[in-house]
């Protein structure tokens, strides 16, 4: 054994350069005549009709978001729930459109909602685990594809979705609706006009308190999470009385059975797009590690009772997960997330380059050359922020605030930015391949975790064409 | 070569648990007879006679502040300079106290003041490399000694410290001066009287932007650093001319011959205490990565020009390096460190529990349970932190303030402490072991970096010992 390791030790030091003691997984060549998706743009859809499935807890704010976007039609709701579909119509006639069809019965029942002739977009709001399989046999059906975080939960998954998409020539799109929030949306305008210089490293979170919410029954009267509050640096997180929680505990149940994270979304989103990752930059390998769990069983105890088989019960998700991922170019990536720990909401969303600095929790922090050292005081920053101003946050950013339940507008923007490229039969925001890279960290992280943190390779998903394109941009019609 | 992969990939899985994959250094034998240093005490020293060695950055500060403690005596003191020994000499005289005896001709005019019989306590302040061999050495003549950070740039010297220590019954401490920081010393408290819960994750940072100081001659006329300024969330770095530059850029030289994390301190030495590294937690591995190297570079081409050999060089260390630790009870550690890109100062100091989290950069953060999720606000966090002031700094931090060149008067009290534990016989807050724990980051992360970011064995320094003392304290005299 000690020899093994000397031995070990010895190559790594020879070959530090080498990629020898990297953790791989398989790669499926691409089918013959099949190739990448990388600007792919299906024919103008001038009325996108919608379906819906999944309406518990985002699914109800997506509806009533699409009611005020033009161009679109509702034609039909699937969920396990009448009485989610009874919220739903009214929000549909609410707005005075025609009620919508409705799916429900077993869980199969969106499958007849996705094989319907008159639908061209499948909007996915379920469970984590279901986003997959609804999307592949959605696409196999024709039908273009949008799915909550993550999109995928395993490496199989990942490249079922890219191999389903490149097979059947839909867009499939993750619905990575932080990407479109303003301080971000400003400072990919930032990073694209080079006011950060060469950038060197970047970082996202999900650390969000969801210990409430993860026990909460689904139709518990206890106090519950109000979807979106509490996102911005000093926003109290309000709580309002409501049967709100996870269709059967789903992520309590996912994250009792696994750990590294789970969830890599929403802090990868932003600053992949301003890595411009698979668009000149990629990710090459990761390495994670996560602390042991004490959170969730402290909190069982606290709220069942030391005796309680809440409080017994084995749970595998350590509470804080950090992974560091290098990129092709050389940039590093910190992620983190932690939603078992008492800490205020964080994204990071820190940005460093050779020019300047940006970074959004805990508080809108910006220092740019020649004053790197000192950050911008309140004032000025104002000004900086409002100068940096994404043009498609000018554009919508007031109406998108105003809708209800949009997360300060960044869902909106994200869904209006869908339609519009649909519309004009343009490049989605975000592509198969974003969907891939940014959930292969579910698995890769969980994989490197358990592997004593060792370094795991992060596949080219798009298999050769990642540097195609310089740069990320968002579609635009002339 | 795909072969070994997926062997390697499979053994991992099947073994997840085991640690074949984590290189390890060698573990010298502790030699017959030779004991552990833990809770080691020398006899009371009611005087304490102290040379200095490096007296051109931090060294003049250091000897300015030990003239405001009693029972010390400045017998002699070295360094390569003889302005800087004047500058010294002038500060001591100004103090009413005798002239020192003055060291200085040659690289080894040193050892003829560690020969002295006349002196207790050797304080080194020299640049980082010289640390060690001028420590050991002082050892061996039968002296206490304390060194700048960090107290050892390589797995020998870290191993140097510990044996002759050990072999010797002789101090020796590093001079973390910012364990003894207002907030860091609050934090402790509230850790060591369970205010965090069970502690999940902590956070340490040295995030400083010396890409000026590091390149200025050692007389350059150029403005140069203040060193203690804009240590504080918000607080502007001020700027003063004056001939201030690291003698023969030494650290620019280390820099461009190394890359992991040369210099975990800061930001390792508080967070260590709070989870009590060799008292009752150690240690296991680290995995660090590092960015490219661009922000020198960069610096470089604007202050020396495209085709200037400081642009043209290679430097080998990566801008940023952030470095995860797990440790023996399942907590996790994230350091980084950046001296070379433009970004405000930050040592991140975040303290992560199951009631509770702290952060002091940017801002102060705190968040208790019930109250978790929300930060407290201003008023709120300014009494809390009074409640769990230190004792320490209740009973110096006014004065320690008041002293110059103190860092806000963290410098003072460590000086303070270490003198204090010294008349009374008491152990030193920070013994042999941590410097040693603290210091092989250095060669550790390094190893890990250039083997792509592998999980590397931090050793126990104790050799057993790690778990005899349970949790951290300052000894107090009766």
């Amino acid at each position: 054994m000690k020899k093994l390791l000397l031995l070990i030790v010895v190559c790594a030091l020879a070959y530090g350069a080498s990629a020898q003691n990297i953790i791989r997984t398989p790669v499926p060549e691409r089918a013959k005549g099949q190739t990448d998706m990388v600007g792919f743009a299906a024919d103008p859809i001038p009325v996108v009709r919608v379906g819906f499935i999944g309406l518990g807890m985002r699914g109800p704010g997506a509806v009533n978001r699409f009611t005020n976007i033009e161009g679109i039609e509702i034609v039909a709701i699937c969920d396990m729930e009448q009485q989610n579909l009874d919220r739903v119509q009214q929000i549909i006639e609410g707005a005075g459109r025609p009620k919508a069809k409705e799916y429900i019965g077993d869980e199969n029942a969106w499958k007849k909602l996705v094989e319907r002739k008159d639908i061209d977009l499948i909007y996915i709001a379920t469970d984590w685990v279901k986003h997959t399989p609804m999307a592949v046999y959605s696409m196999e059906q024709g039908k273009h594809v949008v799915s909550e975080v993550p999109a995928a939960m395993t490496m199989d998954e990942c490249w079922a979705l890219v191999d389903t998409a490149e097979r059947t020539r839909r867009h499939f799109m993750m619905l990575e609706n932080c990407a479109y929030d303003r301080f971000e949306m400003a400072t990919l305008n930032m990073a694209q006009h080079g006011v950060f210089g060469d950038l060197v490293h970047v970082e996202g979170a999900y650390i969000h308190d969801l210990r409430q919410l993860s026990f909460n029954d689904r139709f518990s009267e206890t106090e519950s999470y109000q979807p979106g509050a509490g996102h911005e640096p000093n926003d109290q997180v309000r709580r309002i009385p409501g049967p709100v929680g996870y269709y059967d505990k789903w992520r309590l149940e996912y994250n009792a059975e696994h750990t590294g994270n789970p969830y890599p979304t929403h802090g990868i989103g932003s600053i992949a797009q301003i890595l411009g990752l698979h668009r000149g930059d990629k990710m090459n390998y990761l390495v994670s590690l996560s602390s042991a769990q004490k959170g969730i069983t402290a909190y069982a105890k606290e709220r069942f009772g030391e005796d309680s088989p809440e409080a017994k019960r084995e749970y595998k998700l350590g509470d804080m997960n950090t992974t560091l991922v290098y990129t092709e170019k050389g940039r590093s990536m910190m992620l983190q997330h932690d939603v078992t720990s008492p800490r205020p909401y964080d994204r990071k969303h820190a940005v460093s380059g050779t020019k300047g600095y940006a970074a959004k929790y805990p508080v809108y922090t910006i220092a740019i050359e020649p004053n790197g050292h000192s950050p911008m005081k309140q004032e000025e920053m104002r000004e900086f922020l409002t100068e940096w101003e994404h043009p498609i946050v000018k554009e919508v950013g007031e109406i998108a605030r105003s809708m209800p339940a949009s997360h300060g507008g960044m869902d909106f923007i994200m869904e209006y930015r869908l339609i519009y490229c649909l519309r004009n039969g343009l490049p989605l925001d975000m592509d198969v391949y974003d969907a891939a890279e940014w959930s292969c960290i579910v698995p890769l992280s969980e994989l490197s975790v358990v592997n004593n943190s060792a370094p795991v390779e992060v596949p080219d998903f798009t298999r050769g064409a990642w540097n195609k394109v310089c740069g990320y941009s968002h579609a635009m019609a002339e």
